[in-house]
């Protein structure tokens, strides 16, 4: 017989837990059968005295193991699946996958939804007039194998631990833990039925992570739980300083998308979406090493190979194919506002919180869970790190369509662009791969 | 506005909480709009960054506030309390409240019962025919006023949110802060309307604090809460290692208590209700100093004056003042068996937590918060740290009723016997006064 205050006072007073210990804590909670008031003083000694490897592991483990784990085995193929911890203008997904699904590798992918300042994969899809991203978990299976790529949202079905202890650490003080974290994200993603995750640990003042060393530390303990249960994983750090590409808001950002797949899309989103579906064509198999991987994948830009893979999963899953040829069919939003520099000079930096801030405020994104999308507005970010720029030249042009909260989102667009007279050193978009 | 989460991170983070956020959450709790899982998360991170001891005062003014403070300022002379941290065989009230009301001071003493190894005042005073510990408030007032003493339970007015606050704390292993411990305490101490308290912390194996350190960290504590709510304070550190006196048990200890009014009490006994009582002399302003408090109470012991304070407020609370000439007006226990020393030697050590656990398997304790009290059972010491024992001679008499768990006591009993050849170093008693 376990005592649940038992469990508390040994995590407490620095003790590691058992795996027995870790079931009962994680099922017990699952089931209702152990209260709220005692997960969350659980959770806070986790956040007091950290977990070891093996509890992580344990964890992962046991929440993945309390929904439904997805057999993909009988689809052939590598299932290759990844994960971003969350940016703004953050969008390699939609460029990505149909470039490594055009490789040949399957990609699986579960999505989530924008909350505050970032945004959400799923939300971006569903800005495609008709795209169903509510798939059953037999649709989804069959959309993989008929097209070699899925993009859906989150399931009942797949570790519902995480959805109630993610609910209760938000409002107890207890989500900035490495190891709760990582489990919640690897609970989700082990479930998926992959055989090999890439992971985009986002840094910055624009990451759920702000520092270089946070991030690394997030990036181990998930690589190290997804090696502990028999994965092929690769971690990248990457910048959030400032927005990825130029877009921020959702149908613009799929836009975005198609222009990158077709070879004109801005460095920054390109080298790093290319760089993330290289990782995972060779994780999948399907290269020897990095530099014949990226010369793939530019092949399949060039070809337009990756466009009209994205063109067949939009019409598999109920979407409206023509956005890809005529952008008029996505929303927009009915109102522009050009923002002018004030000043002459060099983009210093671009505050990458502040630019997703103003997106949600136009109603790109969520305040709370429960906020409404307005899916043709957002920001265009004209200049960007580094770029020069004369006094009374456009630095972005809003998308708007209520003026209710314009001012507000101006001011945070105004407060998030810094200047400097000389140009500022060159920006690392990738720091580190793990 | 004030979010519960951020003050939940803030301590988390080490911050210092300030008056009116203390006063949010304890008082939003005690009426129920803020939730049992965001407390006990905020616990835990108290347990993890600790309090200040300006945190620790408004937490004790708050929840002293969050019920009645009664007023005894129409009553004339000094009201002076003591309050023990809790041990075995610990019945110094029932000795020194009628020796400190005998000399004039007015000691309103509101008492808790016994969990687990350690007793209470309540249940020893229930073990009088009669008796009657649950007065109103009104009636705690008269028999103050008339008798100068008066001993009742904790009333549901005084501090509600200790009660809701120990309950939770008990199941989310958040007890063991000195902040939260001392606040609870006093908190209700604080709210009988008394002028000066003095302090028992035991210190010891059966005590709740197990060092020295430990105890006079707790000590300090309450003093400094005392002193900042405008009470005259003093503390006493003295030793748990073994059971105070030589009975354990309700009536028994009833019993040992009106053998020390009579001056034939244990010499540990005697001495520690007589410094105690005398403390309380001093503060309530009858002494100048220790020397002539002390001479007072053993005077009040020779005249007997303590034993009629005791018979006095027996009577004017219901119970028989028969008990105080003829102990078998009290209940005991149908049976008894003698241990028997198995060696020659000197007592080492006698652990007062067995003798605790053995006393409470018999019935003299609680297991469980709602398990029923047996008075007549317990534990008669017969030899004790530092005494001769041969062969074959008794060690300690147990009362008991049922045979169920017998053995299960005895067992606890020879255990906590420790023999030596030499005699052992002398004990001492009381380790500190701050």
């Amino acid at each position: 017989f376990m005592r649940t205050v038992d469990l508390i006072r040994k995590k407490r007073d620095g003790g590691t837990l058992t795996g027995d210990e870790i079931a009962h804590l994680v099922r017990g909670y699952t089931r209702g059968e152990i209260p709220d008031y005692q997960i969350s003083s659980f959770l806070m000694a986790v956040l007091w005295r950290g977990l070891s490897d093996d509890e992580v592991l344990r964890f992962t483990e046991e929440m993945m193991r309390t929904g439904e784990v997805v057999d993909l085995s009988w689809i052939p193929g590598p299932k290759v699946d990844k994960h971003s911890t969350g940016g703004v203008g953050d969008k390699t997904s939609l460029v990505l996958a149909p470039l490594a699904a055009a490789a040949g590798v399957r990609v699986p992918m579960v999505s989530g939804r924008g909350l505050g300042h970032t945004g959400g994969t799923l939300d971006k899809l569903e800005s495609i007039p008709g795209f169903n991203v509510n798939l059953s978990l037999s649709q989804y299976k069959n959309v993989l194998r008929d097209v070699g790529l899925v993009m859906i949202g989150q399931t009942k079905e797949i570790a519902p631990a995480d959805k109630k202890l993610y609910a209760l650490r938000d409002v107890t003080g207890t989500v900035e833990s490495y190891g709760l974290i990582s489990a919640s994200i690897m609970s989700k993603k082990m479930a998926e039925g992959i055989d090999a995750l890439v992971l985009d640990v986002k840094t910055g003042d624009g990451a759920f992570m702000k520092t270089l060393e946070d991030s690394r530390r997030l990036a181990e303990t998930m690589v190290r739980i997804g090696h502990g249960m028999g994965k092929k994983m690769r971690a990248l750090i990457t910048d959030m300083n400032q927005p990825l590409g130029r877009m921020v808001g959702n149908a613009l950002e799929v836009i975005e998308c198609l222009e990158t797949l077709r070879g004109r899309g801005p460095e920054d989103l390109t080298t790093l979406s290319v760089e993330l579906a290289a990782q995972m064509v060779v994780l999948g198999g399907f290269a020897s090493h990095m530099e014949h991987a990226r010369a793939l994948m530019r092949d399949l830009i060039e070809s337009g190979a990756g466009l009209e893979k994205f063109r067949e999963v939009i019409a598999e899953q109920g979407g409206d194919p023509a956005v890809v040829d005529d952008y008029s069919c996505l929303p927009a939003a009915a109102h522009k506002y050009e923002l002018a520099a004030d000043t002459s000079g060099f983009v210093r930096s671009l505050a990458a919180e502040s630019v997703g801030l103003a997106s949600m405020i136009l109603g790109a994104g969520r305040e709370q869970v429960d906020s409404k999308i307005d899916p043709g507005v957002g920001i265009e970010l004209h200049k960007k790190v580094g770029d020069r720029v004369e006094r009374g030249e456009r630095l972005c042009t809003v998308h708007y369509n209520g003026a209710e909260r314009l001012s507000e989102a101006v001011f945070l667009l105004v407060s998030a662009y810094r200047f400097s007279e000389e140009p500022p050193p060159v920006r690392t978009l990738i720091y580190e791969v793990i």
